[in-house]
């Protein structure tokens, strides 16, 4: 190991300057303009995992090719060695607004200890990372103790919708142990994290429908009831003052946060009264019984993404609006069941809709939440990789969002995601002046390396 | 008496005659094309007052000009004659949309009994009216019982915004007993009606703001409060499950319904499951021990015109909205005070409002209910007059909407206003096809010969 660790060290500079060529790139995948840009991205992709001794190949799908490459196998007659498969994209957000650019966003800079540049962190340099620790291995003809593929896609930030066709079609190939993937973030430099679990989602719309136009409210209005009130009675009745939501059933599903899990929690840096300047609220506000941190993340919550009635110009319309609507998405957690959730909301509103108006009920998309057991031995061996790595002890985290393509590899692939991301609070992911810290990019390396040894072992 | 019966009679043909030529000056006064027309027809109007023996002008405003014309003075030693004002408008509605008419809106057509045109029933039939009376007591040589002044605006179509101005600058002239309006409506030709009260108003608005900005519901809801969901546990408030308002002192001023009232409420034709269809309401819903006539006019009522939150496109966009906003009218009846009503609902919203999310209130316009005692002198001499000239037993009725001169004649020349509407529900005001019935424009001139009679003698 210790010529890994070696190699990598010796090798930053050249690393760096290979992350700055794959910035370079601008794989922009929401412009159709850029779908050249890709394509280049991609060659350059598989020309540098044939460089470090990968076999590589460019799989071409509805959209952008999909990156695929693997450390050699092993002889057909020596032992099986764990498989496990590295994700990435290495496609990019769009960089606008333009003015907001320090410097242009395709001419990577370093300043500050940091590589600036619309991709940097989001996601190149976090999956160039293990291709470098790969690399390391390779090079220095350490034995890998597992087989490696890497499938580095071109649709991330579009919604992948080619990665589970191409997951179904090779799933042979890609029959894995764990996938890692390392596209969330961490609290600090010395916090090194993996996050466990995330939250999943069903959306919906209603529509209350009273009269069969917008009456006079003078001449008209006391006799028939008012659908934007009738809307606001009844999403009212869906959160308790506690912050609790009401819907029957709603909290059957939910995973208990475990004593371990709530220390993991506490142990995160946090600072109430600055999230809350951060966020400008005048209040906090949440789930009773839980911190903030645990509400974001490991609660479920109901909330109303937007309400549409009547008039909305300037001054006042005296009308009694013919509908009002809502569109409303929860964030459940494991082991909630979106579908199942779904049913008892719409149940529960039917229950709740006074027979004044009529509800219409329109079902959106819907994602599973997703745990990784934060003790199970997969969880343990990254932890022990990320304090190897970084000689901080790390974090255990929980996310907020969900992440689709991790419960499509468990779907298709049947493996667990462990997500080590490398990215800090301040990068800038989506945003303009996108930054990559290198010490987070030199640790990952790190991180990758003692990663597949620790794995490997479990 | 029997004189000026006759004289009417007589005179139908002509009448309507006259009217056709009324109604075919397009004076539409929201159109600014249409000023010469107006003048044209303010003109016209003072021409046709002279011609059948009124002293008239034209007053000029600061936009149409308003016709002033009276009945010649009695001596000015003689006994000082009660004095009346006949309030009307010559200005009408804009005719579009042009192609549902069934003739042009401008070329007045005799059919089924009615006269079809722009402006035939609101409001030149219905002022025209009036001036036949007056016309058949003059040409008569019959001695009328008072003294009468007829201001006939152009801007009625437009919020009257000269008037209030000119009844200031005009109030020692127009100093009388009570006005006269025919502009409000009846329910059948056999339903005569004088309407007798009519509901004030009062607006605003609230925003309620959460977040600096539109937060990812992903990564930070759970710990903030939605301002949507707050609107509508705060809005929902307001009205309980019996339709009545709970805003704390809403129903002080609230004068209640005498059992006289009601007795006329209910012999106003009326069929609920009808009056339901015609709305295209799932069912009808209003104050728990009112009916809905009593409901729509008689009762205050609090509406939400409006509501305005985060997304309001296609499909879903997982945010906790920044702000959330309502626009909200309160509908009034005597004798509530809508600035005291206003205060009212302010102070509960604040007092209701969590600390989570910050109120933003925004007052707008009001008006004063209006009531004239249904069982005092000049009422009881209106129905008298609707007797005679229809020959039906005539009913009392309450306007559910606002008339806001009608506030101004109380307030600048002191006097009541007396609501003799000949409109029928299926006269079309403000629609294509708009038409007056050619026997309420006869039983109007006889109800207003009639009505100098029995308000003279008060």
């Amino acid at each position: 190991m210790q010529a890994v660790i070696d190699y990598l060290n010796e090798n930053q500079s050249r690393a760096i300057a290979e992350l700055c060529e794959y910035v370079r790139f601008p794989s922009v995948s929401a412009q159709p303009q850029h779908r050249r840009d890709l394509r280049a991205c991609a060659e350059w992709v598989v020309k540098h995992c044939r460089a470090i001794g990968l076999e590589a190949r460019l799989c071409p799908t509805k959209g952008h090719p999909i990156v695929l490459a693997k450390t050699p196998r092993a002889k057909p007659h020596g032992a099986r060695l764990p498989h496990f498969v590295v994700y990435g994209h290495y496609d990019v957000q769009p960089p606008e607004p333009l003015d907001l650019w320090k410097s242009p966003p395709f001419e990577p800079r370093v300043a500050n200890g940091s590589l600036f540049g619309r991709g940097a962190c989001d996601n190149k340099g976090q999956n160039l990372a293990h291709l470098k620790a790969v690399e390391a291995y390779l090079k220095t003809g350490t034995k890998l103790p597992c087989d490696i593929t890497f499938v580095i896609e071109g649709e991330e930030e579009v919604g992948s919708s080619s990665l589970a066709t191409f997951l179904r079609e090779n799933r042979a190939e890609l029959g894995c142990e764990a996938i890692v993937i390392s596209d969330t973030g961490m609290p600090t430099p010395k916090h090194p994290a993996l996050t466990y679990a995330l939250r999943g989602i069903t959306s919906f719309e209603i529509t209350l429908h009273g009269p069969a136009r917008d009456l006079h409210s003078g001449i008209f209005g006391g006799t028939v009831d008012n659908p934007a009130m009738a809307l606001c009675q009844l999403l009212g009745k869906l959160r308790d003052k506690d912050g609790r939501v009401t819907v029957p059933g709603f909290y059957q599903g939910v995973q208990p946060l475990s004593a371990y899990e709530r220390k993991q929690f506490a142990r995160l840096p946090f600072k109430a009264s600055e999230y809350q300047k951060f966020l400008g609220v005048p209040k906090l506000f949440g789930e009773r019984g839980f911190t903030p941190l645990e509400q974001r993340s490991a609660r479920p919550t109901l909330e109303i993404n937007g309400l549409t009635s009547g008039y909305q110009g300037e001054g006042s319309k005296t009308i009694v609006p013919a509908w009002a609507r809502a569109k409303i998405t929860l964030r459940l957690v494991p082991n909630q069941d979106p579908e199942q959730v779904m049913k008892q909301v719409r149940r529960y509103l039917e229950k709740l809709c006074p027979p004044t108006v009529r509800l219409e009920f329109e079902a959106g998309h819907g994602a599973e939440p997703y745990l990784v057991s934060p003790t199970g031995p997969q969880a343990q061996a990254a932890l022990r990789a990320l304090k190897s790595a970084f000689g901080y002890e790390p974090v255990l985290m929980r996310e907020g969002g969900s992440i689709p393509i991790v419960n499509d590899f468990k779907k298709i692939l049947h493996a667990d995601s462990l997500l080590l991301g490398l990215g800090l609070p301040d990068d800038n992911a989506h945003s303009p002046n996108e930054k990559f810290d290198l010490g987070c990019f030199a640790k990952g390396q790190l991180m990758s390396a003692y990663l597949w040894q620790e794995l490997s072992r479990v």
